[in-house]
């Protein structure tokens, strides 16, 4: 790690920066893709598959004897751990349901909000070394709590033409509806627009690699919603004397494994912490089986010794990260005053880890600073806030003559009319 | 009005098509006026405000004699009016706050979510014949009570180099922090990146041409986010024979004058309301200021005859319409079964533009069809829910196996070391 000691406020702006992502130099390709699929459907679909993936997919769905046979391969001590952590993910996002709270503005006229899900989701995971099923469970999970009514999830086959067994089981488990073999730009695609075999969505979910984000962002402009932007992950951690140099190495390792492009930023007002840190980095390094890519992402992170904790507040709130790790004394009162961060944990016993997989909150959150405008997938990603008003004559008779007044400084007569007809009728 | 006599279903596709909006050819002649105001700042944002709006701006920023001017020429009526639908507007969306409810997912596992407002959020207001301040209203009241720190305001100026006068009263008494002669896409660059005198923002709201929308997407490709993707305002009345002709008239006029684009939907069960509805619409229209507008708007309009409320349900969830008015017999209970729109409105007399004024409820919303997936601004739309996780070293205990057999699933050994390494802690 590079170490800054006390840098000039300042300078905090560049320090902070984080790599320009690189999706706009991605969408001419990706757009191509995307319009082949809208024209073409299926066979587009297909034709990609074969060059991107190196699959000969026929039947782009997954089939029940597929379910069967992935349900039968995971093990029982891995069933139970998603088990547990469906069952966390239900108890927090079954939380923030929200019930209908008529409000009276004025007398006789009622107004309120109804959560509505959205009626058809689609769930992108992606495929690669690792088989991100925890991430099936944190976009399902929470789609059918809210009462979506159909969720589709679209995820690259292997070579082989298959989808890692656990994803399935996941999906299965969670209440995906149907699964396809897709992956890449021409998922989202499809999902956007829909196909033969896929059927169209509302909004998208779920991360993915440049071409599938710049295909999102491109989805977004004009036909669908998505959850958020996303680049590379990332973790900030506070830490102060009382924090214990293993654990917020193993922190820092366990973002680190992400990818080579992971962000790793440690605040600490501890010198002494920074070196010891630094030895324990080496040591459990050495010992992981993604030890090249840890080791890479490791080289450009960064350890920033700074004189106080609202100091290091100020830098969190700066740098906006996707997850805040608060390791210092009184953390929970620390935790208060962060305003810009995805998803925060407090104390030497909350990894970022538990909030990955099992704690209950949910792990798509925002990165690359945005943060400051977004918040992670929660129960509302999946619902929209529908607004409804009912106003008796009276009540009418109530806001009416201000209606008719703003309506025509705004030179909007026919507003009026539709109030001045309404209270001249006996 | 096109008049449609029972339309077979595979025909509603193409009859609730709405125009397709021309905002990607627009992509390239915007993002160059957002890069030079990136690059030029305050010295772009005046060449592009000589160039389209025909004024030459020195103080971008509104002065305070400015504002005492404003305060100074608004007619006290006009003022009773605004403040009235400022307190209905605080009501509806001061109820929307939420406090912090901790979960316990497991023994020893505490989960909760903070609302937290977005720090610095910019509203844009568009010019043009007619003083749009009842959206000042519904953009800052909101912004307000969420806590925003910086609120600012661009509008553009007319060739006089003012700013109309109940635009900046409204700003001023709602809360906005600065108001800034900006218009256009030049506008939305200046808040999206900063310049001398524009500070940047994390989210940028309100309606605009389609300049201004194709510079918020652009803007949300890498830099902030956007309150939601626009197009043209629309309306749907479902009607039934206890629907009032005149009330129904007024009501798409309502829609209808809003500007030549403009969605205006009839969907009844009643033939002979489609008569009378056309009647009153001839006759209301002849009177009103902006009636060639409006007229124009009619032409394109349409009026569905269908067999029961039933399927104008369906139809109306097909569309998702921005705002509907339900005028059937058991208006409320009807409601109940609208999952896709962005506003309604119940019974005979509660017409639109009370919700566009006065009622409370807030008059952004989704139009196109993005209702789909979208809700209208709300208090949510200027806060995060940011997520927060405490464990005890038991709470670990209790869901660390799950994790870490999780963690070694997705092949993340960092991430389940997190966990052994304070599990093995004495």
């Amino acid at each position: 790690m590079e170490v800054l000691k006390f840098p000039d406020r300042n300078t905090w702006g560049s320090l902070l920066k984080r790599p320009v992502m690189e999706t706009a130099a991605l969408y001419s390709t990706v757009e191509k893709v995307m319009e082949k699929v809208r024209s073409e459907g299926d066979a587009a679909v297909r034709e990609y598959t074969r060059l991107f993936d190196k699959a000969d997919i026929k039947e782009l769905r997954i089939t029940e004897k597929e379910y069967l046979e992935a349900e039968r391969s995971v093990k029982p001590e891995l069933k139970e751990a998603i088990a547990l952590a469906v069952k966390n993910i239900e108890t927090f996002h079954s939380s923030q349901q929200t019930s209908i709270r008529k409000i009276t503005t004025a007398p006789g006229v009622t107004c309120w909000q109804k959560s509505v899900a959205i009626d058809k989701v689609g769930l992108y995971i992606p495929g690669g070394t690792a088989p991100l099923f925890s991430t099936v469970l944190m976009l399902a999970v929470p789609a059918l709590i809210a009462g979506c009514r159909e969720i589709i999830m679209c995820s690259p086959p292997a070579d082989n033409g298959k989808i890692h067994p656990v994803i399935l089981y996941a999906a299965r488990l969670a209440g995906v509806t149907d699964v396809f073999k897709i992956g890449g730009a021409q998922a989202i695609g499809a999902m956007a627009y829909g196909t033969e075999t896929v059927p169209g969505v509302y909004k998208i979910f779920g991360p993915g690699n440049q071409y599938v984000m710049a295909a999102k962002q491109l989805a977004a402009r004009e036909a669908v919603a998505i959850d958020m932007p996303a680049g590379p992950s990332e973790v900030a951690v506070m830490a102060d004397e009382s924090a214990i140099p293993s654990f917020v190495a193993s922190d820092l390792l366990s973002q680190a494994e992400h990818g080579i492009d992971s962000q790793v930023l440690l605040l600490t007002t501890s010198e002494r912490l920074i070196d010891e840190v630094n030895d324990e980095l080496e040591e459990q390094l050495n010992a992981l089986p993604r030890k090249s890519i840890a080791g890479k992402a490791l080289k450009h992170s960064k350890a920033v010794l700074l004189h106080t904790v609202d100091e290091m507040l100020d830098m969190v709130n700066e740098y906006a990260p996707e997850h805040l790790i608060i390791s210092v004394n009184g953390a929970e009162k620390v935790a208060e005053q962060v305003i810009n961060a995805g998803s925060v944990f407090i104390g030497n016993y909350t990894p970022e880890s538990a909030g990955d997989y099992a704690s209950g909150t949910n792990h798509t959150l925002p990165t690359h600073g945005f943060a400051k405008a977004y918040n992670g997938v929660n129960l509302d990603s999946f619902v929209r806030k529908i607004t409804f008003q009912q106003l008796t004559k009276e009540g009418l008779g109530n806001i009416g003559s201000a209606i008719e007044i703003m309506a025509e400084a705004e030179g909007l007569r026919a507003h009026s009319n539709a109030v001045a007809l309404r209270m001249k009728k006996n």
